[in-house]
């Protein structure tokens, strides 16, 4: 028999039952993306309660393991009426459902510290499909480059690139890819749309796919074409990428996301771009394109071997021009490395 | 001064400040797509906070609006400071986040009955995008035919479909699309993958887009040629389609979701096909693929002109085959009308 999560974030929890709604934590306990269901675990084992469309794939899916698949009927009331204690993950459980169980007298605890706590720290599993997806990642970079042609929209450029993840084996996107053209750049999230490209643009993508579940992220900033106007954006691309290989060189396992932050804050300080350097450096990666930990000024997350974080100084002056350039990355041995590795050097189309 | 729905749904609920989170509200309150930010609403007017990366995308969408766009700073218990009462949609609101508003001791109220009401019945602009998609949502079916090759894997089509919508307009696909070859077709919510696509096939595809932040829903399921064994998948077929089509011409304004179901199951039941029809007939489609109105055998939600809904009957045959023939549909002065109207007739190619 396979032990799944299930079982670690029971024992990890150490309440009576632990019910998981949620259908990415559902996701990390199976390694079965549905859109509906409960696991429900107690000392006995685990069951995956979901409905018809899932029952053949999740049975199949879970064949050997110790979670059981059966068809969920009746009531949360009537699953949990065995038990006297419950842990549900409570920043993640809504407002009624805590009510309707706080209504039946049972005992409600936290399940989403055991969640977080296990879920940053990546099995090798899990870092072969985020891996996997960052490979694809990097090669749909590259077969882009040679697709790009002047007059195509932002919006033909993602489907390109969505186009080239899928064809590689991507299940989809880790969220909707984001393309900006000339002083689209400037907007750091950008809603792609109908803008053409035009001889000596910037071209900022930030991009990624999904494989067994698992998200890539990655953003590249390169020209097409050189206009000779982009002195400044030269000058200011040197800069974030060194921000960004400084991150790499100095973070070690142990440091704080406050800390990583500020490797790459503290250098564009120096050379006076701070100020346009208006979000966070980095967040964790793994079934949530956004999760556990945060590299921002405020952070006291501690990084750790096998996290899985993205390094993505930017820099965006508005309605000019904006530079992002971003990796998913990993700590190996107290030593960040790259997971997306596609040329950073400047490229010019 | 143009006015948004945050003054609809601040009249509609009636409490002193109204707040919103949740980005699918978001989006419907202001029009504008973002990850992250409050709408803030009182006697005053609406105040849409959000932080660096959306401020510029955000004030250029919303000027000449009743929405004032601001930088979040401070904390939400600063921002409600003012406010005896505050309404939030509690099924959509977290337990944690909830218990940091109570703990303040403002008064809490519901917002969700006011947005469930408002968002189900779609105003001509909303009605635009989910008409714009539902045409990109076709006119990429219709290409993607001429691109179906043997030996294609469910990826590739996938790939390929989602790039078709993506160069036609689409900001993305409205889920991750679901392409099923032979007998994964059977699975109702099969993970598409690698399988690759034979002689004789039975393909189906559960796809759609995104507009403006509104969603399309389709399903279509033909034939990669006849190898003469398809006659049950035939007259199966014949029925699904039958039933798909009985929704559409005795649905009419008034009738409750279970109504609207039970015209499709009665009519499989009839043809000993009910058993095999293992979800419900559709739900509402709007900035979420799957909102109010539920059509199935328990609903009592009412429909009427001008919601849009899912018309999607299906039969599937564990291990051996499915079909689901799915459009999106409207009421229109009491009668439905797809939205979504590509050829459904079998397609053998």
């Amino acid at each position: 028999m396979t032990y799944t999560n299930a079982k670690t974030i029971y024992d990890k929890v150490g309440a009576e039952a632990v019910l998981t709604e949620q259908s990415d934590l559902r996701q990390y306990l199976t390694g079965f993306g549905s859109t509906f269901g409960y696991v429900l675990s107690d000392k006995n084992g685990s069951v995956f309660y979901t409905d018809r469309r899932y029952i053949e794939g999740a049975t199949a899916a879970l064949e050997g393991s110790d979670i059981a698949v059966k068809i969920f009927e009746g009531t949360i009331e009537k699953l949990l009426k065995p038990y006297k204690q419950v842990a549900v993950p409570l920043s993640r459980t809504y407002y009624n459902d805590w009510k309707r169980l706080a209504d039946t007298g049972i005992k409600i605890c936290d399940s989403e510290p055991a969640f977080i706590e296990a879920m940053s720290i990546k099995q090798p599993y899990e870092l072969a499909s985020i891996k996997k997806a960052c490979e694809i990642t990097d090669k749909a970079f590259e077969c882009l480059l040679s697709k790009i042609r002047e007059g195509m929209t932002e919006n033909e450029l993602a489907a390109e690139l969505e186009y080239l993840m899928r064809s590689f084996g991507a299940s989809g996107t880790s969220f909707p890819t984001i393309v900006g053209f000339g002083e689209n750049s400037s907007v750091p999230h950008h809603e792609t749309g109908l803008r053409k490209l035009k001889f000596g643009d910037i071209i900022l993508i930030d991009y990624g796919c999904k494989v067994g579940g698992y998200c890539s992220d990655c953003t590249r900033t390169f020209l097409f074409g050189d206009d000779k106007k982009h002195q400044r954006f030269k000058t200011a691309y040197a800069h974030v990428l060194k921000a960004h290989m400084l991150v790499k060189e100095r973070l070690t396992d142990g440091m704080t996301g406050r800390q990583a932050d500020a490797i790459a804050r503290d250098y564009l300080k120096a050379n006076e771009l701070d100020k346009f350097f208006s979000h966070s450096l980095g967040h964790g990666i793994g079934v949530n394109i956004h999760e556990f930990p945060r590299l921002s000024t405020k952070s006291e997350d501690v990084l750790r071997n096998n996290m899985v974080f993205s390094d993505e100084p930017g820099v965006y002056f508005e309605g000019d021009f904006g530079i992002r350039i971003e990796d998913t990355v990993t700590l190996i041995d107290g030593k960040a490395v790259s997971l997306t590795d596609s040329d950073k050097n400047l490229i010019i189309l």
